[in-house]
């Protein structure tokens, strides 16, 4: 099969081993899949991973259980093992013994096929597009962060980063009625931002006073969490969502000095991210700059990491 | 007076004027003052401070009103405006308008005379000594803990650190019965901890597995916040006490992947730290390495900074 593999650097392999799926798995014949931050971190060496990457998808199962077969599926993709006490005590997405795919000692999804349990399948609805789809397990990840951090209509939030991530995050915290506004460097996406009627502004023009209840930081960078501190009032929040390689130069005086609270958020509720994408409530469309077929998979990495490109599909066995 | 004054570098000045109270301050005789790591961070740079340094003291009132006149005090180290927001919020430790007794715009107490608001002065039990009462303003710190995050019996509990600060904060952490152990380099400092029945673990003999509930840092330097997040659970808490000039690499990756919540902590309630010395629940005395006449001041803070030198006490106007 076709597969984009990270080993020290990105090939495109032709002629990759069809993966062959464990007991409890499904085989997905991926349709299409989105390139993500952490995928582009990866690449710059960002949890050491080797191997097939990617882990936003969408496929039909095409082997597995018979309950599954023919289905149209998103996956979760931490997988777990079910049976520490860390699974049974109800905080799965952090099983020690985890592998992630794409992420984590288990393939991903840039590639024609790619084994998955089960248990990690949800079917799609009709009304989410196959292009629409490939962004649940991200907006997931922005969900979640209504699930760490309560936030109502009387507080500042401010989202710093204007990208993939935070364009999502930005839609989700909107659904919360509160005063929002993105914050970020590139003015094609913060266009984006304020026809969504989220107001928008640009980085260097921003107050650097600490008045904002809740920062939310996607910029996938070390400044980002810099510039957060200076945003964040004294006991306010600061939710980290940006992964990056090897660190960074980073002075967290402000948040001991302030008494900032730093929340580092991950992956989120699936349900939640297809709810919101069925009920139209969050769009994802205008964020697709380019839909790219896998046989070019490496020009779309390229294209994925260039200035107003916002996310890249990857087009691998649409219907 | 005389002074410990930090422009550039650390000088004595025996000729220093005299503060003026201004309305609402007293004039504070100062007994003793201890040296702290945010002392010895601010010759480093921190804050970009320079006047009279030093913020840990007990003193006699010579001038102000008449209704202190006489009464040996410590003193609450941030002096507030009392009308913003912020301070009528709750938050007036947080004061945007603030200055801090020898940390920013404000003259410290390393000298014979230090005046201060008198609503920042508490009336200390004759039960509490001059040596002990040095120890009320950073045995607040580590009580602010205890309001911050709450812990109970069932939680395992680190900290990282046994140097001036780590010591309190252990000591605050045993009163409430959690498993606690307490992490640091050097054997003269563990063997403190270990004579208080606290359980003690050199940092590189320590498990680095992810299930302690909380991690308090208290090291005073970056590599600080990297053990804590190894030690720390999945969702867990770090609580980030140190701080220190320009800081430093560092990798949040793993607070991101983990959720974890990173929680800075600063100044914290005299009443409790005097209350818990009148009670005789922490003890101090073993931490006090040696007591130095200010006017052997720079060689009090050189000492400050040896391995196996807890706290440097500067005797200035004993009784």
């Amino acid at each position: 099969m076709r597969a984009i593999v990270f080993n020290d650097q990105l090939v495109l392999d032709t002629n990759h081993p069809d993966p062959t799926p464990a007991e409890g798995e499904a085989l997905i014949k991926v349709r299409y899949a989105g390139i993500c931050s952490t995928d582009i971190a990866i690449t710059h060496g960002y949890m050491g991973f080797s191997g097939i990457i990617g882990h936003e998808m969408v496929g039909d199962v095409v082997a597995g259980p018979e309950s599954w077969l023919g289905k149209r599926v998103v996956c979760e993709i931490n997988c777990v093992c079910g049976s520490c006490p860390t699974c049974q005590g109800g905080l799965s997405n952090h099983c020690p013994n985890r592998t992630v795919m794409g992420i984590l000692n288990r393939s991903g999804c840039f590639a024609d096929f790619v084994a998955m349990p089960t248990r990690n399948l949800h079917e799609l609805p009709d009304a989410i597009s196959d292009e629409e789809a490939v962004f649940v397990e991200p907006l997931a990840a922005a969900w979640q962060i209504v699930k760490q951090v309560a936030i109502d209509e009387r507080m500042r939030v401010a989202v710093i980063g204007s990208g993939k991530l935070g364009l999502l995050v930005a839609q989700v915290i909107a659904t919360l009625d509160c005063q929002l506004e993105v914050v970020g460097r590139n003015p094609h996406t913060l266009e984006l931002v304020e026809k969504k009627h989220i107001q928008a502004t640009p980085i260097d023009r921003v107050p650097r006073r600490q008045d904002r209840d809740v920062v939310i930081e996607c910029t996938g960078s070390p400044d980002g969490l810099a510039i957060a501190q200076d945003m964040v009032r004294p006991r306010g929040t600061i939710v980290l969502k940006s992964t990056y390689a090897n660190g960074g130069q980073i002075d967290l005086a402000p948040a001991v000095i302030n008494e900032v609270n730093i929340i580092g958020s991950r992956c989120g509720p699936f349900a939640d991210a297809i709810a919101s994408l069925t009920r139209r409530q969050i769009d994802v469309r205008a964020m697709i700059s380019r839909v790219i077929s896998i046989d070019r998979g490496i020009e779309a990495f390229e294209l994925s990491g260039e200035a107003n490109t916002v996310k890249v599909l990857l087009k691998i066995n649409p219907r």
